[in-house]
């Protein structure tokens, strides 16, 4: 039995995913060990990690400038990364300000130099991403949070700069077409869309690389994991190993475009009930909507436990929305499948009629 | 079919833990969603958490002052880690170098204080542990790796002094029975005695914490993690999941006095046959050889890669040397069954009986 699993991360996996998973952990390709069992330098492995990497290079057609890691730490540790890569102390960088996610990049930033927040949408609570901004010509880069899973917003255009473009994608990547070799670092917890807890892709542009002027420790500094191939040190293998079939079951899907028709289309549902059902109202202006996480609250707040309850019985799992925002979150990540929106949405439909 | 595992790390794990674990993959104690689908905040996975954490602090017996931790990033990250938590940058911490692992502690010290090396055994290629040396009292603290895995060696005492001890137990953690009360940080990979790649566990006192003036990023100041609970951010859920089956593993077999009496067997099995056999020569004197990783070589070397041909007919995996040592190394962590040990020792016999 599945559930309706509509976490915000860790989140539902394809359950191809899973069982072929299952199995290697018991024995990885008939080699008579568990694939936590084999050395990560030995050929069965590298080749997982070749595979994981260059499909991300294919679903994202990234340009030659571009290597992929798959790093240890997650995002949180890319927020104290970027600005220790690519940050000298004198200079500044501009950040975004979309959320929680974002101010703890910008805390970081400050940790190595200027941390210049050039748009802020934080006194409507989050509730847009800021669209009339200037970006210094002298910034070091320019940092964004494309989708910010507390709010339920999502940016709907790349802003158009001459500095580096930085982007923390970890609860959108894959899920749409983008230009995104208008980036130049992109990172990803990868435990909503592309895989399990436990790995963090960074698709990096060689050419940012080694400008600035201080010491970087070796785990922390990106050229030396691309000088060793993304195995410095002993990478998290189940987690890799995790991603390459997530991406290789994305790429079976029809990749990004294929994938994000689906996701347009639970997107769509879901919002078309909650702007007709009376008992629910969105949070986030309507242009900003985020595709993967939906947030909207009751008119009559005493109800939402109620139908909380009343989810829970139709095996509805993780859509208390988070405290910031309050009410409902209901995340529609690649895996999760078009039924479970539609039984969502058949809840909703259900428990306002019980109610009128 | 199982083959006989001896592989440096990642290496062989209990065969019920893989089980464990596969189940898991498909469904998480009856959740209806898979261990890596769960929400890592929700009561399940804080439970398998504090679980891993508590086998820890009552398997190795440590003291209230302790706090144990499982993080992102693998023990090179802790190369950094400690020196940036505990080394002020005008002072100076001690290095005991015993090989590649120590050596890249030693380098990462540099970039945050003084590292200085108070004992080396490089001169004769680290085929000893060095017993004497002398620790300067204003040291911030003493740093070695107990056991080695590239030259096959161990500490078999505990350096006695009165500045803070910390060590690098990856290899051989869990394994044998230590007054680690005696340490101030305890870090390991978990990917050879106590899990699969992709956490790394730390064990620190609270009390030498928060006594240097630099500023130092979230995710790497040890502080955070505690009052976190092993919870900063997304930790790496099934490596954690990994480790708490792992140690509920070591204590059903009666924690680590009985793996010992174990390991004991059969490192004792395994080096009498490496004194005892014409073709075979240990690398490592004898009062320092590791019972984790045992490195011999042949006296006629020519006959290294017949004997490699040999053992893999025989279902033997991961005994090729490391090219820093060369020959074979054979590594016996808590998971390896007695029997492999028998298999390898049969398989010695053997060929030099048909060499004769």
């Amino acid at each position: 039995m599945k559930v309706h699993n509509f976490n915000a991360g860790p989140s539902v996996l394809p359950n191809e995913v899973l069982y072929k998973a299952s199995k290697a952990l018991i024995d990885f390709e008939g080699s008579g060990m568990s694939i936590l069992e084999i050395g990560h330098r030995t050929q069965p492995f590298i080749a997982v990690m070749d595979e994981a990497r260059n499909l991300v290079r294919e679903l994202m057609q990234l340009d030659d400038d571009f290597e992929v890691l798959f790093l240890h730490g997650g995002a949180t540790t890319q927020f104290m990364q970027v600005p220790m890569n690519l940050l000298e102390s004198s200079e500044s960088a501009a950040y975004v300000d979309t959320g929680v996610w974002s101010n703890k990049a910008i805390k970081e930033a400050k940790l190595f130099g200027f941390a210049d927040v050039v748009a802020s949408s934080k006194e409507s609570n989050y509730n847009h991403i800021p669209k009339q901004f200037t970006i210094p010509p002298k910034a070091s880069y320019l940092h964004i949070t494309t989708n910010n899973t507390i709010y339920g917003t999502q940016w709907q255009m790349t802003p158009v700069t001459d500095v580096p473009l930085v982007a923390d994608m970890s609860s959108d990547i894959m899920s749409r077409s983008m230009d995104f070799n208008k980036y130049s670092l992109i990172y990803a917890g990868v435990q909503k869309n592309m895989g399990a807890a436990g790995a963090t892709m960074v698709a990096v542009r060689k050419s940012i690389l080694g400008k600035v002027t201080r010491k970087i420790p070796a785990i922390l500094d990106y050229r030396n994991h691309i000088e060793n191939g993304s195995m410095l040190n002993t990478p998290p293998v189940f987690a890799v190993y995790i991603s390459m079939l997530t991406l290789r079951w994305l790429k079976e899907q029809g990749g990004i475009p294929a994938i994000e028709k689906i996701n347009d289309k639970k997107a769509a549902l879901l919002y078309d009930e909650i702007d007709h059902n009376p008992l629910f109202r969105g949070t986030v202006v309507k242009e900003d909507r985020s595709k993967m996480n939906a947030c909207f609250i009751m008119d009559k707040p005493e109800m939402e436990e109620e139908f909380l309850k009343f989810c829970k019985k139709e095996d509805i799992v993780g859509i208390k929305g988070h405290r910031l925002s309050g009410g409902f979150r209901v995340s529609m990540y690649n895996a999760l499948p078009y039924e479970s929106v539609e039984v969502m949405v058949e809840a909703m439909k259900y428990f306002s009629l019980k109610k009128a």
